[in-house]
């Protein structure tokens, strides 16, 4: 495809010589051969933007300035990620991963009291109780479990091995990667002198439309009502979600987040890698938990936190720079 | 059932008008209907119970006091949760989740030699090897995998999609949640200039009767002799416990907590959410790791430890109170 | 086996009056019977070696100095973990893990198009997709999947109940546990105001030679290019490995660690427990992060960091030991 047909698509300003090179792939700057466009993300790049092979670079007008290769095009755009993501869609599309017939493989086993709609597809041993309900153009890879009576919207594309238990309420367009459960048991228990007694899991989990879900993901059934996850939110791999956590809509949940029991979090917030919110914490909308922060209270909206115990970020940010100093301090009064 | 008839099942006095109400159900303060009996956990659900359309609450002695509406009848009880557990266990219990049929189903694979017990249950595309013993009543869910010569006691409740590996132990009332992997190798390697040389795990895991172990937890065997699991220890999602660690009884590992190789925990200790307990250290009976703590040492009978690396938790909060003092200080001596 | 037989494997020196013994097995120092060797790993189990009724214990030139007991044998070696090695693969070697019959069961689903090379075994359940490849000798417990026109080398172990995508890459002599998935979309996003867009992850994975990955692991897909596990090195349970990371030869990676995007590790280098990795931050050869400890910049080769945020090893002990000493001081000074 023509270089400036390319751009045309990407809505870019192109500064070279090159708009009628023939651009057959997208690759990194380090794998791009002659016939590649690629991507510049910054200074980090540089030195390999300055060994690269490609044909065509894309980057932003902010970071346009830092390329001065004569030799390569440059694909001037405003947003990279935005980019990047009409690139692998539109103009050089992944290949659907495994685009699965519709149907239901003779190899699974679907109750008959349960609904597969059109154009859904159910794969090799997987196992959908009586009463559940798969709606048209769900995929489920392999080896998924969909329990009694769980409903699961349209056009999701669930597994392999996915296990969906009791009762469960997925919406449309959903993502739910290999390995995860929903609706495992919340871990609640009565304690006394003989031990501890566990208290029935009689709630459910609620996931909303477009939702993302990444591999091995836990995510438990409420003791009364419903763990809701909102409508676009986006969870990554080995995240913890406890039973009757409520998330708004469109957060960011980064991989190894933990989410104890009862935790409210608001609507575009973003809880980072390793972060661990404690038991009936409300985080507020737009805040933001850093990597690996321990919250013990409540996140007002639109703060950023730090640390353990979490505090507001900067403070954080200023204790450490003390201590630093503190310690060049006493070193330097040593005799 | 009549309200009265539930405070007698709870043994709870009941404060208003409304003994004979009728009651169809239970629910949370923001869910429940003008039929429902719900439940109030303290200052955090205030508002909640203020706008709350349920017929009767019930709280504590303590937690009564809160509670000012005359139009809702308040169910008075000793424990909480023991009420809750009573609610969910005898007055309206829970449909137990996939009442499976006794039997091996027609589509699992059980060796000749393993030994399936009267009224135990083989899910769909489970695999029992040779040699294995599945116990009286216990139910296996979809898609597991029980090893050779493992046995697994009686009224287990297993899966779906459990790995039990090669000659493990599992005891009676346990139960194991989905994607949860015993008996994986122990992380051990010998080093040296070539690289790192596997040393192969002879052990295996030993759990204790009535331990509970959530999703997609990893219990990995040991390298001579066993990974020991006390009885009646409840382990939460997603926590991983390393070779030949031994954990006490009546222990609660919360979610994502990891006990490193050979680590030894007494009976009734807590180990919180995301806390890390590094190798060969001991952990005395009734500890308190707190969450995200990282213990990089012993910690005595009785005691509670937080923070990174690990202190007594009063000591670690004083550090913390003595750091944002000194901020302030600095800020305010600046001119 | 006799006691100078098993000296003699190991290239040890025997003390004692026992080199005629007969050797029937291994255990650890509790658990030893009288015909049993056992390993003494230094002080924290000078009591289990007063007490133990093993014949004879392996020792180093140290830690035998310890070894007061005139009725045991010592076994002196150079290297203990490579003693435990040699003593479980040669002179009391395991039982393999569910040696497999090769070929492919019939109760697996292998498409046309794949291959499966002499002396691989497919085990029940397993679904291997068109195009696949699965090396000579290499075993895939039952419940795998493997995707479309994935390479699978030879020797390799794998499952039960792993996922590896479409279009991955696996060298020789891998072994990958239980529960893990290979391949899932990494977490990239372009979010505007309507919410979060997944990015297409267009990228692969690839495995070297000889690494070993734990129980429910995940590795995500590339976006563009491939996330890179260099041979030789050692992966444990629960780690996460995000999109576009490259590891190098022979690295240690413990459980739970997390490694953010395009992270780049270089040789030899181990990330401990719980540690976490910011996106794009490079770490040098040889480099140690410690346990817990939570990088945001780039470490350089053969340095230790620790901490939150993670400085030089050194540098946190002196901040910790210094804030002890203020509080000691500060309520010294009180009155």
């Amino acid at each position: 495809m023509k270089l400036a047909r390319i751009a045309a698509a990407l809505q870019a300003e192109v500064r070279g010589t090159s708009s009628d090179a023939d651009i057959t792939g997208i690759a990194r700057l380090e794998d791009a051969g002659p016939a590649d466009l690629s991507l510049y993300t910054g200074r980090r790049s540089l030195a390999a933007f300055r060994t690269t092979r490609a044909a065509a670079v894309c980057a932003t007008t902010e970071t346009a300035a830092d390329l001065d290769r004569p030799d390569v095009t440059v694909v001037v755009v405003r947003d990279l990620r935005r980019a990047l993501r009409t690139l692998l869609e539109e103009v050089f599309p992944v290949r659907a991963p495994a685009t699965a017939d519709p149907g239901v493989s003779a190899l699974a086993s679907v109750a008959d009291s349960a609904t597969v709609s059109p154009g859904a597809s159910v794969g090799e041993y997987c196992v959908v109780r009586p009463g559940a309900f798969i709606g048209a153009r769900t995929v489920l890879g392999p080896g998924c479990y969909v329990g009694h009576g769980t409903r699961i919207g349209e056009d999701c594309r669930i597994g392999p091995r996915v296990t969906i238990l009791d009762g469960m309420r997925i919406g449309d367009r959903v993502v739910i990667h290999a390995g995860t459960v929903i609706g495992a048991d919340g871990f609640g228990y009565q304690s006394d002198a003989q031990g501890h007694h566990h208290i029935p899991q009689a709630g459910t989990v609620d996931i909303g439309d477009d939702v993302d879900i990444g591999a091995n993901v836990t995510i438990d059934r409420a003791t009364l009502g419903r763990t809701v996850i909102g409508r676009g939110t986006k969870i990554d791999n080995l995240v913890h979600i406890a039973h009757n956590v409520t998330i708004g809509e469109h957060c960011i949940i980064v991989a190894q987040a933990g989410l104890a029991g009862s935790v409210s979090v608001g609507a575009r917030a973003v809880i980072a890698g390793q972060a661990g919110i404690s038991d009936h914490s409300v985080i507020g909308d737009g805040a933001v938990v850093a990597a690996q922060a321990g919250v013990i209270g409540d996140v007002p909206p639109g703060t950023v936190v730090s640390g353990f115990p979490a505090r507001p970020h900067r403070l954080t940010m200023r204790i450490h720079a003390m201590l630093e100093r503190m310690l060049r301090q006493r070193r330097s009064e040593r005799p």
